[in-house]
C-alpha cells in the first residue's frame, strides 16, 4: 500500500499492536447493537490521560451522549451526512477544551504553579487549549483502538451550537464529536491516501 | 498511583505496550548520543500517517533540524529553560500546520474533491489546520514511543519566530518544538498528577 517496506526492527511495539492502532484500524461508520459500558470509557481514559500536555495541564474533557434526550438534542448540529449513524452509534461522545483548564495548574504542575498566571490572557488560553486538547484526542482514539473498539470522530457539526447547547456555562469549547463502538457491517470504504514521507517531512 | 484498578479485560493492547505508550512513558529531558536516524523517523511517519484526519487532510509538517548551523537558527526562540537540552539531544524537530492543506484535498478525497471549496476561508482553515496538525501530534508522539524512543515535547518557544525563521513562505504555523532520542541519566522527575476521571468526563 505504501511503497515503504515495513521495518519491525525499527519499533519496540510488534506488529500486531502496529496493526490494532494504525496499519488496520479504520474509522468507522457503522456500529453493532454491542453497548460500551462507563467502565470501558473510565478504563481508556485511566490509560490515555498519561500523554503529555504543556504544563500538564489536560485541558480535554468527555461529555458521554448516553440519554435518548440527549442525543435527540445532539443529532441537528451534526451535517446531515452524520446524523443517521450518530443516532444508531452505541455511545456518543462530545468533546469539548476546557478554557479555564489553567485554575487547576498550581495543583497540575505544583514545581511551577506561575503557570497559572502565564495563561491569564483569555485568547492565548484558549488556543493552548484547543490545541493541548486536540493532542490528547489523538491520544484517546488510538486509546479507543487499544480497548479494541472502533471511533468515528466527525468534524461535520456546528461547534458553536454544540457548545451553546451542552456547555452553557461559556467556559468550555466543543470540537470534536465522535462515535465508538464495535464496527458493524459495511463499517468503512477503502483506506484514503496518506501523503507518502517526502511531502511531509523535510530535513535541514 | 491511581486508585483506579486496571482492567486489562478491557483492552485489546497488552500491559507491555500499554506501558511503552502510555503509562510508563514520559517526556524526556536529557538524552544518550545515539543518534536517531532518517529511516527511523520515515518508519515512524509511516506508522502514524494512518490516523485519522478530517477530510482526510493531514495537515502535519515536519522540519528535522540536522545541520549545526540549524540548530543556532532554532535555540534563540527557545525559552531559556528549553534551549540547553535542545542544544544537545540527538534530533529536534519542528511541528508545523500546512495553512494551504486543502489544496490536496481532490487527491486525498477523491470522492468529495468539493471539501477543497468547504475550506476556502483563510481563517477558518487555519483553525482546521490547527486542529488536525494537533490530532496527528498526538499520533506522532505515541509513534516516537512505538519505535522506543522517547521524545520531548516543548511548548515553551516562541511561535511566531520559527514560523518567520523555518517557514519563510507565510503558508506553515509553527506548533511545537520535538526533542527525539534515547532517554539519558535522570531524563525525568515524578510523574505529576493526572485528573481524576470523574473531573474529565460527565455522563447525560
Amino acid at each position: 500500500m505504501t511503497g515503504v517496506p515495513l521495518r519491525d526492527d525499527l519499533f519496540m511495539l510488534d506488529r500486531a499492536a502496529q496493526d490494532l492502532l494504525f496499519r488496520a484500524a479504520r474509522t468507522a461508520n457503522t456500529f453493532t447493537d454491542e453497548p460500551v459500558g462507563d467502565e470501558q470509557i473510565a478504563a481508556i481514559h485511566d490509560l490515555v490521560r498519561y500523554g503529555p500536555t504543556a504544563y500538564n495541564g489536560q485541558p480535554l474533557r468527555l461529555l458521554l451522549i448516553r440519554s435518548p434526550q440527549a442525543r435527540q438534542r445532539l443529532l441537528p448540529y451534526l451535517s446531515s451526512g452524520n446524523r443517521a449513524k450518530t443516532a444508531a452509534a452505541p455511545l456518543v461522545a462530545v468533546a469539548a477544551a476546557d478554557l479555564d483548564y489553567h485554575e487547576r495548574l498550581p495543583e497540575l504542575y505544583p514545581h511551577r504553579p506561575q503557570a497559572r498566571d502565564w495563561l491569564a490572557d483569555e485568547e492565548q488560553r484558549a488556543a493552548q487549549a484547543r490545541f493541548n486538547a486536540a493532542l490528547q484526542l489523538g491520544y484517546l482514539l488510538i486509546g479507543v483502538r487499544a480497548a479494541g473498539l472502533a471511533a468515528g470522530p466527525m468534524a461535520g457539526f456546528d461547534a458553536a451550537g454544540v457548545t451553546r447547547e451542552f456547555f452553557p456555562d461559556g467556559r468550555h469549547e466543543a470540537l470534536l464529536v465522535i462515535n465508538i463502538g464495535r464496527p458493524g457491517p459495511q463499517a468503512w470504504g477503502d483506506r484514503l491516501p496518506r501523503l507518502p514521507t517526502d511531502e511531509v517531512i523535510r530535513t535541514i
